[in-house]
C-alpha cells in the first residue's frame, strides 16, 4: 500500500467553496475536469477532499473515460434505453424528455467526492469528470465546489 | 465563478455526528430534508460538508425534485422496470420484493455528500433529499449524519 | 436522535491518505471492507469521514449485502440485463465486455463516502464494501483511500 506523507494532525486544515455555472448545449456531456483543477489552483488547495454538487434534478455528474468519445455516446444510448421517452410517464408537462432526465439523474447522481493530492484531483489516467445534461434543450447548470484540506503557502 | 468568503485556514473546524431513525410505510419516498436541516441547526453547524449514510442494503438515498409528486411516482415506476419482481432471482427467501430492492439500492446508492453554507444544505430550489424504501412492508431505517466544518458561536 | 459526543471544535483534526491495489479475477465482487478497516487501524484513525475512490472507468464500488452471496450473483445478473453485450455499442475495440463495463461503472459509481466512528466504518450489520470488476478478464485496480477526522493518541 502506498503511504502518503500527510501529517496526521494538521492545524492548517481549512476549506474553500465556489459556485460554477455551465451553459449546456442540450443533451450531452460537458467535461468539467479542467474547471475543477483551476478552482483548486486558484485557491492554492494542496491535499484534501473535493466535493462537486450539482444543484439540479434533470442533469447529473459522472466520472467516465475521457479517451474515446464513443464511450460517452454509448453511455447516452444506454441511459436512453434505461429511461426511454414515451414510456407512459405521468410527469410530462415539461415535454417527453423531462421525466427520462429525472430518472437518468437519479441513476447517475448529483454529488461526487474526489481526493486531492498535491493540488490535483487524484483521478486515474483515463478518468474525466462530466456534467451530464439530460434535457433536450440547452440549460444553465449551477455546481457548488467544496474543498476541505490543506493549502499551499502564498 | 462565485467566491465564498470562507477563511482558507480555519482553526475552528470540527465535526458533529448523529444517527436518525425513520419508520417507512413500505415502498416509497420519505423526504428527510427538514430532518437534516434540523440536525445542522441543533449543532449550530455553519459551513462545511454534510454526509448522509444509510445503514441498509434494500433502501437507499436520492436527491430528486420536491415540486411535482408525479416525478417520484414515475421514478418508482422506472426502478420497478429496471429491477422487476419475478425475474428469476436466486435470492428470494425474503419475498419477491427483496432482490429488486437490493438492485434498486445499488443503482441509487446509500451515501450522499452535500455542501453546507451558512447553516443550510446548499440544495437547488427544486431539490429534496429522500430516503427511498424499496421493500413492500414498513421498515425502521437508520441513517448516520456527519458534519465536518465550522460552527456558529453559542 | 442519537448524539455522539464529538467535540464540536476539534484542533486535532487531520487527514491520512493511502493507495490500495487489488488484483481482480475478472467479473465479480471483491470485498474490501477489511482492507479499509485495516487502513483505519494502521493510521490510528478515530472519528471522521472515509472516502474511497476507484481510479478506473470499467470497474466500480458498491455497498451491498455481505450475508447471502446470492445477492451479489443476482446483482451481477441485473447489471448484465441493464447493460448487455452485443447491444450495438460503438466502442467495441476492447471486446464485447468493455462498453457494458463502462455503463455498469457509471450506474454504480466510483466514489463512496462513509462515516467513521471510534476507528470503524459505520456500516450497518449486513453491509460490505465491494470493488466490482466489470471486465471479463482479471485486472489490477487502484483505489485511493482518504480519511479526514481525528486520530487516537499513539
Amino acid at each position: 500500500m502506498t503511504d502518503f506523507s500527510l501529517r496526521a494532525i494538521d492545524p492548517a486544515l481549512g476549506q474553500a467553496v465556489g459556485r460554477l455555472e455551465f451553459g449546456t448545449r442540450g443533451r450531452g456531456f460537458v467535461d468539467i475536469t479542467r474547471d475543477l483543477d483551476r478552482f483548486l489552483a486558484d485557491r492554492r488547495a494542496r491535499d484534501g477532499l473535493l466535493t462537486v454538487f450539482l444543484r439540479h434534478t434533470s442533469a447529473s455528474l459522472t466520472i467516465q473515460e475521457n479517451a474515446d468519445p464513443d464511450v460517452l455516446a454509448d453511455l447516452a444510448t444506454a441511459l436512453d434505453r434505461l429511461a426511454p421517452e414515451n414510456a407512459g410517464w405521468r410527469h410530462s408537462t415539461e415535454g417527453p424528455d423531462d421525466m427520462p432526465a429525472h430518472v437518468k439523474a437519479a441513476l447517475t447522481g448529483v454529488s461526487l467526492t474526489v481526493p486531492v493530492l498535491d493540488g490535483r484531483l487524484d483521478l486515474g489516467t483515463w478518468q474525466g469528470v462530466y456534467l451530464v445534461e439530460h434535457r433536450a434543450r440547452p440549460h444553465s447548470r449551477g455546481l457548488t465546489v467544496h474543498f476541505l484540506g490543506t493549502f499551499a503557502a502564498k
